[in-house]
């Protein structure tokens, strides 16, 4: 697939939080080497140096935006001999650091077609910093990309298969049992589960109810379609809108009323019709 | 009236936190359909749900933009059979579920002049979500409305004195008395209260002084121009710049320092001319 | 030095937080008057009233930006006398209170080429408040800047020996004693100093060590060329991205680790070859 002339849009991940001029310092890079580019900001509140956030956010946001480049800098590595990458997928491009931080995106945008090492210095900001290479690398090079530039220009290729994976979530189906893990929680405390709609094939049709088993204790909880498919202050599971089985409490915050963090496991199966006298409430109490 | 051509801006007002990538799907969204206009985010940190909060913030800050299109998702009930709605208000446009968000902005724009149900599934991104009506249905609307899609293609008509409203703040004045609420508290501590300069209207002009009553106790307070009015440290009544009147500290955390909170009745009278000895301090210790 | 035809780009920089619509307003003020102007946001999280924090961050990155007006608001003292200023310096135009808020970005951006009062009610927005000159006068009167009114428009001339400076930060050097402090520390916990790195001249070229003390204890700290120069969670002394010496902890937070917060006293020298018996471990404890 060939390059296009450019994209309208570049949309920016970090984690610089807004409190510092890092993101806007990044901005000013961009913009003097792609004037006429839309810059979109996912977000820069990524907790520090937390690579699976980011690439979490990241592969939720991408495939939703109008295609474009994605610049993306979790980089705990900056200024050590790990690689920088440009990837081109799905009709998009990601810039970012080799270690894991784009791969998932990369893999929702619909697969890697083409992969390159950033290896040309002609293409950033100099001198080279050895902690801020959102502004020296990734910025300069994604506005680049922006404005026109081949990928091919960014450095040699890689084969895709050479790149940092972070771990996959926890993820294993079998005999009506869905072995996951929370993956994500959301401001309102809803807990998005690595586990897709067709992970509870052995599931009734919305409204049936499922049992959860989480570190904190077994419950049976109803599968609906929305919030408010249960009563307020409920727990409900449904499918989220990024289409991942999600826990969640109408009105209220799931992740504290069960005490769930990301990376929990959680297994959920088809609830048996009779109920079991040492189970939890519907509810976590705590 | 009947419609312009479109809006250059678009501004946009959530509970979605900036922490997720939900802002910028949004934003997707938005410049995928009318990709010149220019989107002006108001603010993302609503308290989760919380729709007053989002209704006192719009009403303040919508008739300070230029003449667009106002996205604004509050949205407790989303997924339910709440209706959603598009309003257009003084050459505005406001676009929103009917839950209250939306229309004291309307009001503070000059009044609702006409009212459609969202309810034309051509509009939106499908499939729609049971949780991201944002996403799904608001941000396209509100794009296509930007784009000069006429109001009336949105849905069928709604008298205005169907919509769901808020309870309107406390707010009595007789006999030298006015009576109002903390209307809201801004990053400053500055206590905004739902009274108008003309409530206080036996007041002394600045810089007379004002008798408070307030929760957790009753103080005498200059009424004065600006926080320079009073020393450093010291309360002080004004005309904030939205024209309400509000109670502040100069230098100082003024809702702090009384102990408030948006919602605390507060009674405002013109001071006596002589102390009185079972009153507060001029400010409060605790 | 004439005045160009206006600027592409205006950046922003407030103590006005993001949960009010106090940005969003003047947004819609810079766009009423300047349309096709870009608007950076810096930072609007300046902690409130606290002027070297703005003029700190303001300092590091309007540098890094493209030429452009730059509006800067953290402003305790609106309302009173203060003056209001707009300065040129290295082609760029700044504008703000005169409360030393901009006088450091201005140096850092080659020196104030020209000073003006804001003195010209005619490009202000009316009524004007007292309690909000970001709305009422200098997002206007940016935004007039950008669109292309020359500096001189705005008020009359002033020496800029006139203008209100901030203390500078703590800065001798001596004897291979470099006596400084903490300048500003980021999300990360980087404690970037008031030392340059020829302030050092004294010292080892990475990867030496140092002697630091700080009012916690005496500490010998490699200095190296970045984070990784050091093992996970040991301490190293850097020359950051913005060309300060900066104590930092890799992938740590160094200002917990030393307990430092800003304005802290810092003084580097070269470490002796020995061990000094009474001094703390290369890393703090506590």
């Amino acid at each position: 697939m060939s390059d296009p002339a450019g994209y309208s849009y570049l949309s920016f991940l970090t984690d610089y939080g807004r409190e510092d001029g890092f993101v806007a310092i990044c901005h000013g890079q961009i913009l003097e080497r792609a004037p006429a580019v839309r810059v979109i900001d996912i977000t820069h509140d990524v907790p520090p140096g937390d690579v699976r956030r980011g690439a979490t956010v990241l592969a939720e946001t991408a495939p939703e935006l109008p295609p474009g480049v994605h610049v993306t800098v979790v980089d705990p590595g900056v200024g050590t001999e790990r690689r920088s990458i440009a990837v081109r997928a799905g009709g998009h491009v990601l810039v970012g650091p080799d270690n894991g931080l784009l791969v998932w995106a990369a893999e929702a945008l619909g697969g890697i077609e083409a992969c390159h090492e950033i290896a040309n210095p002609g293409l950033w900001r100099h001198p080279v910093s050895a902690t801020f290479h959102g502004r020296d690398i990734y910025a300069p090079v994604g506005a680049w990309l922006a404005a026109g530039l081949p990928l091919s220009e960014t450095g040699p290729e890689l084969p895709s298969s050479e790149l940092v994976r972070l771990p996959e979530p926890r993820h294993e189906v079998s005999g009506g049992l869905a072995r996951g893990e929370v993956r994500a929680i959301d401001r309102f405390g809803n807990c998005q589960l690595s586990l897709l709609r067709d992970d509870l094939a052995g599931a009734d049709t919305p409204p049936g109810s499922l049992r959860v088993h989480a570190p904190g204790g077994r419950w049976t909880v109803p599968f609906g379609h929305t919030f408010a498919s249960v009563g307020a202050g409920e727990p409900v599971l449904l499918v989220d809108s990024a289409g991942y089985v999600a826990l969640s409490e109408n009105g209220g915050d799931a992740a504290r009323s069960f005490g769930l963090s990301v990376g929990d496991a959680i297994d959920i199966e088809a609830a048996t019709g009779g109920g079991d006298p040492s189970e939890g409430a519907a509810k976590a109490d705590a």
